[in-house]
């Protein structure tokens, strides 16, 4: 047996025992799992010093690997941070509970009663890179919305997650949570991920969070249903009718809120209409706090430190203060310059125009539509959904953020009186 | 370039062009489509002869190569069929338009308004064997809900298939919808589905419809995301508190009816206390109607003509008028049988217990539960949604029967005034 068939092996053992806790999770009242992730958050402060030392320990050997001190950032925990992770827990035990809400119902013709009632998925997959709140996020998600979980961290975290997932199983398992309901893949390589892929029938959806690498590895190799999230490439339109010291308070917000972020804009286009008055604000707003710009011609003759844009440029997700400009001739030149270059995550338009905000909306495929606002609002927290486990870049079952709901899956539910079709 | 690479380019240049087409049918309003699906039905009830023309050479092909007849009977269109194909085009066009449903909304605290809105999924491919009159019923559910739609029928009815596109895609076209919204994948080979499976980003889901043999091939070697349709090894599970009156009637009704289709009862689980009040009744109106029984020991003991069941029998969607007889100690042994064999697609339990009932239901992980009525229920038109493209065993996106709501994914809208996150 060689190491792929050993994880293949190790990686379907735990699927298969999170599958058994699945079962028993699926039908557990909300008081249940609430009090589970209360005992997680206190159980997980209480252990705090143990989660910081393998976490120091993970962190070292970064740095011995020579990880960018960005990188070190992401994966580095504090005592605040872990405070943070259990205050997380605590929060999702005060959302309402997705399982069993009736989605619709209706008694028909011949007397049955029909009710379509939310359920949990069963097994989800997490694999994940660097941070590793996400451990402790993600479990919380889960045991909320009845699933049971499995995590797959980076390696770099690997000391880390496990302590972590020891604390959070240990604590839920005492609060009366089925064994396995949270668990830690086995393996910090490849091979893992690999085996995870090829476990259809014990894992009923696989979610990536992390780099466009990593999302695209799972959505082409996974024989398991993959929801595809968080590649972000949006786009802010300035139309010819758009309040221009709007547009550019929105530019820079979606721009350098938060560079590193999937909502944040790669991409500002601009109708030739308003580019000479627009561009030059813009361009001073976006180089005071830094942006480089990358133009196309008409847009660099506002800005004589831009570089040239490229194809590469219009197709970057750059996670960093740079932005691609370029002015166009039309709303429908920008639609489709955002149909051929964009990831269909979020897309804004600046008008005061109402037809044109209604066309721009109906001419997209997008993810979110933003009219008048920043693309950086496309956000479970901002939205109400309380949490969040990803951004949904595809259109099958969860399009946008995903909350508890986007956990679920549905039943049909049929009553009747002995009712036979005939 | 080998015939793979030919079938490959022509696929992925016909799903290119439905994707062009996709983005102009997804901002139609009601009235084009609808229009549209009643000019389709005129148009393919005015070429009833060149249908059936073509039809009449797939039939004595089919023949000639030795088809059953009952897969001649399943091919074969008369001008009934081919009326009921037009009226069931004119059906679609009375149903409420999914596209624009505002799924849910909310004005957030900082004043932005929220709206989910349903929109089409794009390019749907459909998968499927035999029967000619899936033609008619996919195109016209994919224009309602303002997809494109990539037909791949089976090659046995190519001929027809090709008449009925060409006569429901001019007629489509001829009403306004945009060239391209109605096409048949060319080629009835292998190569097809295979260029279809790898046209990620150009297909936006798959649909097989057809055998399980089908089904498995396009789930495991699709790149485009898949909803699984339709194996259905369904059990009934009559209760020891059963009224055994209507327990005979469901399982008769759920295994005779129609033996062939996914939501028969392929399996009778019997408790122990009523077994041997149960078991004869079930037994003779069950060989009144010609099934045989595939029995354990302790259901044999009702029927001398019973065959021992295997462990095949267990996990058979049999399609013809065979059943697997069981007899379980408890609920909780009914329950582990489903979830060990079942396919997720439909269980019935047959109880006067309410407590019974509930445990039935949140135990199981199926599709569909049924409270005292045959599994036969399990379609989109008993269920009241007026039309159905397929019934998903699978949990993610769509559960169940599939109406036009799940030809539909959603896109976020959200209107400011200028908002910026900050």
């Amino acid at each position: 047996m060689d190491a792929a068939d050993a994880a293949t092996n190790e990686v379907r053992a735990v699927a298969e025992r999170a599958r058994a806790a699945a079962a028993q999770l699926a039908p557990l009242p909300r008081r249940a799992k609430d009090a589970a992730l209360l005992a997680m958050a206190d159980g997980l402060e209480a252990a705090t010093e143990r989660v910081l030392a393998a976490n120091a320990e993970d962190v070292r050997a970064g740095r011995e690997a020579g990880t960018s001190e960005a990188m070190l950032d992401r994966l580095a925990l504090t005592p605040d941070r872990v405070r943070a992770m259990a205050d997380g827990l605590r929060h999702v035990a005060t959302l309402p509970d997705p399982v069993g809400e009736v989605v619709r119902g209706s008694a028909l013709p011949n007397g049955l009663e029909l009710r379509q009632v939310r359920v949990p998925l069963g097994v989800v997959g997490i694999v994940y890179e660097a941070r590793p709140n996400v451990t402790a996020d993600a479990a919380g998600l889960c045991v909320k919305s009845g699933n049971a979980v499995l995590l797959r961290g980076s390696g770099s975290a690997y000391r880390s997650n496990t302590a972590l997932v020891d604390v959070l199983a240990e604590a839920a398992t005492a609060a009366g949570l089925p064994v396995d309901s949270i668990q830690l893949v086995p393996g910090a390589d490849r091979a893992s991920v690999q085996a995870l892929m090829q476990a259809r029938g014990l894992v009923d959806v696989l979610i990536p969070r992390g780099g466009a690498g990593l999302i695209q590895a799972v959505v082409t190799g996974s024989q398991v249903p993959v929801i595809e999230t968080g590649v972000g490439n949006c786009t802010v339109y300035v139309d010819r009718w758009a309040d221009l010291d709007k547009a550019v308070a929105i530019i820079v917000d979606a721009k350098t809120t938060r560079p590193s972020v999937c909502n944040a804009a790669e991409t500002l286009l601009v109708h030739e209409a308003v580019a000479a008055d627009f561009l030059p604000l813009a361009v001073k707003a976006l180089r005071d706090k830094g942006v480089t710009l990358h133009a196309d011609p008409r847009a660099a003759a506002y800005d004589d430190s831009a570089v040239p844009a490229t194809d590469e440029d219009w197709a970057a997700e750059y996670l960093s203060l740079d932005l691609a400009v370029g002015v166009v001739d039309s709303l429908e030149a920008a639609v489709a310059h955002i149909r051929r270059w964009g990831s269909g995550h979020t897309e804004a338009i600046v008008t005061r125009d109402v037809d044109e905000s209604r066309r721009f909306v109906r001419s997209l495929d997008s993810a979110a539509v933003m009219i008048n606002a920043s693309t950086r609002f496309t956000d479970g927290g901002e939205f109400g959904f309380g949490a969040e486990i990803g951004i949904s870049t595809q259109k099958l079952h969860a399009r946008g953020p995903m909350g508890l709901t986007e956990l679920t899956s549905t039943t049909y539910v049929v009553t009747g009186d002995g009712h036979v079709r005939g």
